[in-house]
């Protein structure tokens, strides 16, 4: 398990010019075994996207124990990203199929911005009707088909039904938490509902027109696509 | 008063490139009074360092009061930086020459790196021995010649007395603050005094040998100079 400051990155999974979380993950492990390592992760994360709890998997020839793997992790990698946990699984195991479902979190900053959140948050200056947000919010919730919430066009998907078991609105202080709980997340989902949510907390839509917006299962100029900085994987479930 | 992160700038003082904090201010300074202002800060940071509240003046023909000022401030400042208040002050009001003292943070992080803190903090992993930081922490408390600790040679120093009201060692988990307060504080004194207080914690010096380090006036290699990620700039006093 691993967290990751995404600010730096292309995403996660793995790009031409080997500057992926994954790239760097697996030149690392290279270095550990001589030999090269191919990772597999519970998902993808969008360029900028963070994590505080990414899964990822793989299979090598390791008899020095957990700890010492943690180890070899913490002393080669670059400080953007560590390694939190090692742990042997089943031969079978496989980090994105066994994965039942994911928790994203979104950061919002509510006023003026601060400097030292300026990478981990979206700073919304102006007000937002949080009783607004969790009415849309609550509209969301649940099984539906969430094709109006993803940036793909139709021919690109597949099933776009998914189960968002949890969408809250989290209000400390300045601090606005947007967090989402489902079995899976389409393309940009997150991001998407987080737009939502903020736009009809500013006013600009109504939680009526959320519910219009996700029966449409179209993808429209409403929806904005919240920035990849707020972002947080926090927990990937597996059974 | 301002907050910056100072991870992409060149310090707070102004340099040939124009692109120190100083610099940047004035820039928006001049787009708003449609020349050029120039700023007067309560004294330097270095490269990387950072500040909650670093306190600059200028002199300038403003009829709109201080919430429009701060208004066209936030409106044009990098995310970076943040102007956080402004204040009339009198004609002869200077932010250096009329400050009684400062105080400053160093922030360390214990144990394996976080990657969210990895611009704020300097991540120290073997465990330091907490009782011997505060026996060498309250050695140097006090009126002092702090000549051991600053970067500058002799023939560039005027006086290198100081008085460190305070000089504190504050654990809460996995989080370490050294916390000083001085009339004033010479070139790299904060850095190094931290940096002396790691070296002590991991018991590379002793509260004795520090002793002797201050008594000897004269910068050595024992002492280190902590990087500048951990430092922030918290509060300047005024009478």
């Amino acid at each position: 398990m691993c967290a990751y400051d995404g600010t730096n990155f292309p995403g996660w999974q793995s790009q031409v010019r080997a500057n992926a979380i994954q790239d760097v993950i697996e030149k690392r492990l290279a270095e550990i075994f001589g030999e090269p390592v191919r990772i597999y992760g519970s998902g993808r994360t969008d360029s900028g996207v963070h994590a505080h709890a990414q899964v990822f998997h793989f299979d090598a020839a390791w008899t020095h124990g957990v700890k010492k793997m943690l180890a070899a992790f913490r002393s080669g990698l670059p400080p953007e990203i560590q390694v939190k946990s090692v742990q042997a699984v089943a031969d079978d195991f496989h980090a994105r199929f066994n994965a039942t479902g994911k928790r994203y979190e979104y950061r919002i900053q509510l006023g003026p911005s601060d400097p030292f959140e300026r990478l981990y948050c979206w700073s919304v200056f102006r007000p937002l009707d949080l009783a607004a947000m969790k009415a849309a919010a609550s509209i969301l919730r649940g099984r539906h088909d969430f094709s109006a919430f993803t940036a793909l066009n139709g021919s690109e998907r597949e099933d776009s039904v998914r189960d968002l078991r949890r969408l809250d609105v989290v209000k400390r202080g300045r601090s606005l938490r947007i967090v989402a709980e489902a079995d899976g997340f389409l393309y940009k989902m997150m991001r998407s509902l987080a737009g939502v949510l903020v736009s009809v907390g500013e006013g600009k839509l109504t939680p009526a027109r959320v519910r219009e917006i996700l029966a449409s299962k179209e993808r429209t100029a409403r929806v904005l696509t919240a920035p990849p900085r707020g972002l947080f994987l926090t927990k990937v479930y597996y059974p």
